[in-house]
This record gives structure tokens, sequence and C-alpha cells, in this order.
């Protein structure tokens, strides 16, 4: 199964949502089940460097199914994935990334956002995958 | 002056309409002044190739400010600007990618739609042109 | 619907005996329907320069759904296309890359060949497309 | 001396078995004497991710033919590798890619594996490196 572009709407709509009740300028990619872009917005004066950094998050957390953050506790000086970042013409691991399922479990996709904290950007982020099966 | 994602997001949803209209799957870009991309989606089934060539026209057509098929025909062998298209991480020179003005005839943006025939990708990029000042 | 491993595996070995029953030595490549690689073969003597080109066919056939060959018919100077090949990291539009659907005509990945002269090429991937579900 | 597409494969075939043995999902590369691939499998459901970790780490432990995780313990901050990962167009340092040997001991190629933790990596790759002498 694959993410449908309305339900990347969906994702992005509600995400957009959260980062306005939080106050932020957000960038906010939608990747599909093959890590390939689905939906993309910035935010009116969002920065220009989380335009792809947001796209990164997204591939990253599909291409190791689990959200960017944890990757980035492993991927520190002394860490088990120290510098794996180098792969994958570069990847994001700090937090923003997270898969997108559909109601079986099954990943079908993932969102990434950027433009904020990355405490904002996972708030946001988390926003987008709720939104996917969210009545609107 | 650069385009709002409001109006790339209005640009978009005419491009929609017009792929529909014209039964095609379409990958649809709009970039700002800063040919920095603002808004992308990608239809369900729409060509995976068509991801990078629709934001690649996109920005070929604000960083020439023409449309891209009119580079297209400067850049064949033995023409002034043959194989531009090895510039700026490539270029893309054939139809489909539409520089956006704002009521004063300024370049504020532009769009890029990759999916079908060039004829097919200019019309509905020209659509989606059209769709930023139409009410909606 | 994706190409399982073992799916790609027939292919692989199909192809692998029509390039022996050819004389050829093959570079063989197969992704999925995300246009990620699955499995890949590089036959003893064969091309090096080959390893990627295969690659690169595969994932040129899933990214537009079509033979490679046809592509390049289309990006010649003149032609509609023309410098495609500048996109996505870069494509090969010469024969070699075909896709590969499942039994309702769906396409859940592609074949690309590399080695030989591009008719031997396009031959070997028709005989891995053909083995995928072909008993062995 | 180089490794044949036939070690290759019992050095993957290996490889597999143990994955499964282990219950992980692995991403299988083999490169040759001159750093060139060989033979390449992805595991159905193995991380997208790995991919191209896998094929890194074996070009890596044939880079300096030593095992990957050797690499990493000098390219920590203040070690004298430190940062290494930079070149070559990304280096992967942690566990999981290993040089192959001849009966000699006469480096023929190397092996990366890729997918699970670090040490199910390497476990997994010792497996096939084990494989290519073994009678099958």
């Amino acid at each position: 199964m694959n993410i449908s572009l309305q339900q990347a709407e969906k994702a992005i709509t509600a995400a957009k949502a959260k980062a306005a009740e939080t106050g932020t300028l957000m960038n906010i990619a939608v990747v599909d089940a093959g890590a390939n872009l689905v939906a993309f917005v910035r935010m009116d004066n969002a920065w220009l460097g989380s335009v792809e950094i947001a796209q990164i998050k997204a591939r990253t957390a599909r291409y190791f199914d689990m959200p960017t953050g944890e990757i980035g506790k492993l991927s520190q000086p002394g860490g088990p994935l120290y510098n794996i970042e180098h792969s994958n013409r570069g990847l994001i691991t700090f937090p923003g990334g997270l898969p997108i399922k559909d109601s079986n479990g099954t990943i079908i996709g993932a969102i990434g956002v950027s433009g904020s904290t990355v405490e904002n950007d996972h708030i946001v982020a988390q926003a987008g995958v709720d939104g996917v099966y969210a009545d609107q």
C-alpha cells in the first residue's frame, strides 16, 4: 500500500494548522512508501534551508522506518551509527521526520517537517501523521 | 514581491483541475522569485521520474524568466545555448515550465508541470498560471 | 503491489541464461515499484561501466513506465524531450530497460541490462521480464 | 585474483540464510577487488536506506582492506581519521563490511550488510564471508 495524494494533503493541512497554532513557520514534505515525494508546502517566510531538510527528514524516516530522532541517538560520536548521515545523498537524523502507517500498521509513507526547534518540528510532524485518518 | 503559499496553492488547484479535465496524471511544482520550492503535488500514479523534472522546469523558468520551451529552441546542437542543460545541477529546456507574474507584470515565481506530452504539460502549466489570480 | 526478491531473482536467472545463450556478458539490475534496487548481478568480465548503466536503465524504465528506448526516440536533438537525461541524477534513454508488470498489468518494478549492443541488452532484458512468471 | 559472480552468490546465499536464522531483513552487497559491485540483494521489506549503506560498507571494506568497524574506531572526534567519511563520495565506518580473501589470504573483494543492529549486520556479513568457500 502507498499513501495517496489525498491522504498526503490531509497530513499537510493538519500540520499547517498545528504550525499556525504553535506560531511557527514550517516546510512540510510527504513521501510515499518508495520514499518518493508526494506533496510539499513551504509556509510564507519559512526558512529556505528547510526546503530540503523537510524532504530529507521524510525520506530518512521511510528509509529506516522510524522517527528520525531515533536514528540521531545512534549516530552520535561513539555511537553505533556514527556518521550514517554521509550515506544516501545526505540523511537528517534529528527530530521532525515520522513514518505514516495505514490502519493495519503497514508503513505507507512518511512526513518531514523543518522550520523551528526540533521539538516543534516533531510536534507538527506528529499532527500531520494524526491528520491522515482524521475527519476534516 | 514573492508568490505566497496561498497563490501557489491556487496555481496547483487550477493545474490539477486541468490535468483531470485532460485525463493526465501530473507532477506540479511552484517556486518563488528566489527559485526556491513553495509547493508540490504528485497526482496518484503520475510518473516518478517527473517528480524532479516538474521542479527543474519551474526552477529553469525562473532562472531565465521565460517559458522553458523557449530555452530549448536555443539549446539545440549548433544553437547559441547548446547544452546549457549541463549547468545549475541540470536544467530542463522543453515545455512545461512558465514564469508567474503579478498584476504589474513583475515575475513572482514559476510553475513546472511534468507527466504527459510536452504539449499537455504546457497546457496544464498555463492553467496553473491563470489560476493564481482566478476567483476560486 | 511491489516485486518480491524471489521474483527479481527469477528475472535475473532468466536474463543470465539468455546472456549465456547469446554469448554476452551482462550487468543486470531489478528495481521495485518505488524505483529502489532489489537485486543486481554482474557476470564475470562484464563491463564495469555498465554496473551503473544497468541500474539507471531499470530506474529510468520505472520512472516513466515505458521501455528506455522509447524515451530515447523523444530525447534526440530537435525532439520534444531533448536532454531529459540531465534530470534525476542521470537517465539512460537507449534500449535495455523495461517495466515489469504483474498478471493484472500493474507495474511492480523494472529491469535494466547493460553489457553489449543495445539490441542484445534489450533481448536479455525482455528474457528477464518473461522469466518473472515462468516456471523454472 | 578477483571474486567471481559464483563466489559472490555463495556469499549472498549464506548471508541470507544467516539473516533468516537471526530473524533479520538485510540488504547484502558484494564488491570485487576493484571495489566495483558484483552482486546485491534486498530481502523483502528490508530498510530502503540500507540499499546504499550495504554497498558503501562493502566498498569501504575493500578501500581500506579491513572491517568497516575498525575504521570507525579511528574516525571519531579527536581520532587520527576524524571525518574520513567525507571522502570517496561517502564512507560508512561502523560494522557490517568485511574483506573477502582467497585461500592464500589475498583480498579478492568485500561484503557489506545493512538492515539491523551493527552487531547483527556484522554477524550476517561474517556468514557471507564464510560462505564463499563452504560446500553448499
